[in-house]
């Protein structure tokens, strides 16, 4: 029933937000496009757009380009993580963090797990896996030589050329012969890291951070300096100043655009303050470009790499999350470094498999890359609106979760009395696997924080297991 | 016109060392089957094999299991390398040895240049690359997933099950959980020298050994002791032995099966002292076995693998030379450091492609792969043959080679007065690439040594460049 002392815009704003709020429309639903409303109540096109712009600047929707207006999640304000200690030297990975990285990944591969976090795609359609299957059979048939001809370096002309023309998408300018193609992108970060330091070193990383890195850095032998990194900011740059300053540091690993853990990214002029100290303080920073393609706003934010004067930034990507999970072929582009990581790249791993390359770089240059992006992007939107609105219901009050600027990582922190490694064994004792906060710090931080992964097509299971997941949080508080 | 008093077998063995001397029958030319030749001539069976076995007792042929009687290449025995100075500490790799891998690697990119050296099969049809690609097309076609889907460790069970099963052949028993699978053989290699050792550590190399390894052990910080190793005893164990009771090396890398660059084996007697030695002195040794399926003879002796006791040998391998050179799958059983290996191989590459990993294990399954090893290795046998008699031809002399018993490759000991890097210079001046034989020593010996490969099916023109090679050798003779 229309009030009519009501402006018109303003009831239909309060019809959507009652919808919203008794869960016809949940976190992550589409409202419908402003023609179809507009259609549908008799409404002026106007109308239904200051309606839906009234939800918006209320944070209650969100418009995304090309695809319309969704229904954000409810939950409270990203966390500031806590850094009352300012840098801390680390401490060596302790074993059991680890085991729980096995135990997660394990956990993966067992059909029987549920798996709430690991950010590795399975048995979605949100990638083109029929089409690049169709391409892999074609280019198979057509040249069987793929197959029993020897790999060389530094791989096919065809897909660096077309890393470089998407690169431009993220405002770096590179040509083909600045490119070393790598087995996925934790080989580049790995080549970068071994080829710009030696054991006994130490480099500067974020905390938290991609959990791989930290045995990776204790494996070659290296010292890790914590920085504090701020969803909203990254990584802190005075703190880092200070250690350049100091000389305590021969190399920067970062990973400023859609962080891992956190999801979020360093806003742009972070990145070209980043890309100055590594310039003036002639220290490399290897930056994890894993993620940068699958930034929700588009046009995209530019790399670090994209005001890198004297190539001290190494970038480092994949097409692992974005494109083809199931290719492992990612890339680098190693600057002033690029001659030793040639050469290192050769004597560790040689080559890629030459039909996957070729099919990637055929797939690229066909362009329909742009368009998979577009879709993926929309996708991972949506099931990060999902996740962040189950988060909201499913676990304690006080629990808060980041709000990712694109992919489909969501970094949660639950409130005081929470033990995320508890979690993580009581999860898995009915069967659901996680990661607790701990393994992203190598001082063991992040004790009541866990990271969940939107990148599984949600079923009933899944949002059955995020609610069990919030139970068991919930009785950690005696509650 | 046949004499009466001459046996009737030794007028066909006269005919046929004719035909030999005067290039009727050129080096691995098939003699006529023992059947067939009997018909043609009206001999007996037994005649015929009178004449060939006499030819077979004077070195002038041999015979292959299942394939007959080939010509011998009748150059001189294989050289014993000189170690005058016994064991030498090593220097670090100089940056043109470097270079030289790099040119030579890029010359076989151009297909304008011939490369008479690499171990890189290009264009041959020694490889099932149909059968192969058929297998792929159809797996993607069925499997689309396999594409889209993340691949995870510890790759596919069938593939594991069927790596065990023919490391059988090789007189090893291993079970599908001590495999893990690599990004080629020379991952596998870089991932246990990275597990095993730290900076500062001193490894046993063989001299000559694989040229990749000397960058690889520059690049991990390790001292390298190059042992004397002769082409039909192998690594000097004795050397060995000093160097483990002095307590001065704390890995030991060897390829005594079918080793590159020599193409020889080390004897199975030694093969168990080896192990025996490595489990005595708790010092892990790297055993890389890439070429060991390649042996001619059946049945294949068997690795040091074989003997290992308590898991100190850690044996790495792949099916780049053997069967798939594009895939670039290959597998390590690291015995006692796979907790370690697990770990580094998680946090340094994470997996292998899915489908190629499936498809290899459908390949391995369906049975095919002892057929086609019959006959790859009667292809190699006849290739190796063809080249060692060319060599004989071609080279000035007092040139030597080694025998190989397995693989493509044959290690060429040029007369003193010859200079293989000066060699090198000027056959890439007219578009031939070889490696010299200081690649394949860290101190830099061998430098009147080159390596030749018989991988590639031999054309007018590869020919043409053999010769062209050894012109150019008898040059810096002055001749």
């Amino acid at each position: 029933m229309r009030d009519n002392s009501t402006p018109l815009y303003q009831s239909l704003a309060d019809e959507l937000r009652a919808a919203m709020n008794d869960g016809r429309l949940p976190a992550g639903a589409r409202l419908p496009s402003v023609r179809d409303a507009a259609r549908a109540r008799g409404l002026s096109i106007n109308t239904v757009l200051a309606a839906y712009r009234q939800l918006e600047a209320r944070g209650l929707v969100e418009a995304r380009p090309q695809s319309g207006y969704f229904v954000r999640s409810r939950l409270p304000s990203p966390p500031a993580p806590r850094f009352g200690d300012g840098i801390t030297r680390a401490q060596p990975a302790q074993p059991s963090v680890l085991d729980r990285i096995a135990v997660a990944v394990a956990a993966q591969t067992d059909p029987a797990t549920i798996d709430l976090s690991l950010a590795c795609p399975k048995g979605s359609d949100f990638y083109p896996g029929e089409r690049l299957a169709r391409l892999v059979a074609e280019l198979a048939r057509r040249q069987p030589e793929l197959l029993s001809d020897y790999s060389l370096p530094p791989g096919p002309a065809r897909l660096r050329r077309e890393i470089c023309r998407h690169a431009l998408d993220l405002g770096v300018t590179l040509a083909p012969d600045d490119i070393i193609v790598t087995n996925g992108c934790m080989e580049a970060l790995q080549l970068a890291l071994r080829a710009v330091t030696r054991a006994g070193d130490t480099i500067a990383i974020e905390s938290p951070t991609y959990f791989n890195l930290i045995p990776l850095a204790e494996q070659l032998g290296l010292k890790t300096i914590e920085v504090p990194t701020h969803p909203d900011t990254g990584m802190s740059l005075d703190a880092l100043e200070l250690l350049l300053s100091e000389r305590r540091i021969q190399a920067v690993f970062t990973m400023p655009t859609v962080h891992n853990p956190l999801g979020t990214s360093m806003p742009v002029a972070s990145k070209r303050r980043l890309a100055a100290l590594a310039n003036e303080y002639r220290v490399p920073v290897i930056e994890d470009a894993l993620y940068a393609e699958l930034q929700f706003a588009t046009p995209l934010q530019p790399l670090v790499k994209a005001f890198d004067r004297d190539g001290w930034v190494i970038v480092c990507s994949s097409y692992t999350k974005s494109l083809a999970p199931g290719f492992r072929i990612g890339w680098m582009a190693p600057g002033r470094f690029h001659r030793q990581l040639a050469s290192l790249k050769f004597c560790s791993s040689v080559a890629q498999p030459a039909l996957l390359s070729e099919a990637l770089g055929a797939f690229l240059e066909s362009g329909g890359h742009a368009q998979h992006l577009r879709r993926l992007r929309r996708a991972y939107a949506g099931q990060i609106d999902r996740l962040r609105g189950i988060i909201d219901d499913a676990f304690p009050p006080g629990t808060r979760a980041t709000e990712p600027s694109g992919g489909f990582l969501v970094w949660v922190e639950m409130p005081e009395g929470c033990d995320a490694n508890q979690l993580f064994d009581a999860a898995l004792a009915r069967g659901i696997s996680i990661t607790p906060g701990n393994l992203y710090s190598p001082s063991g931080r992040y004790r009541r924080h866990i990271r969940l992964s939107g990148c599984y097509p949600y079923t009933d299971r899944h949002i059955h297991a995020l609610h069990t997941l919030g139970n068991l949080a919930a009785r950690q508080l005696g509650g």
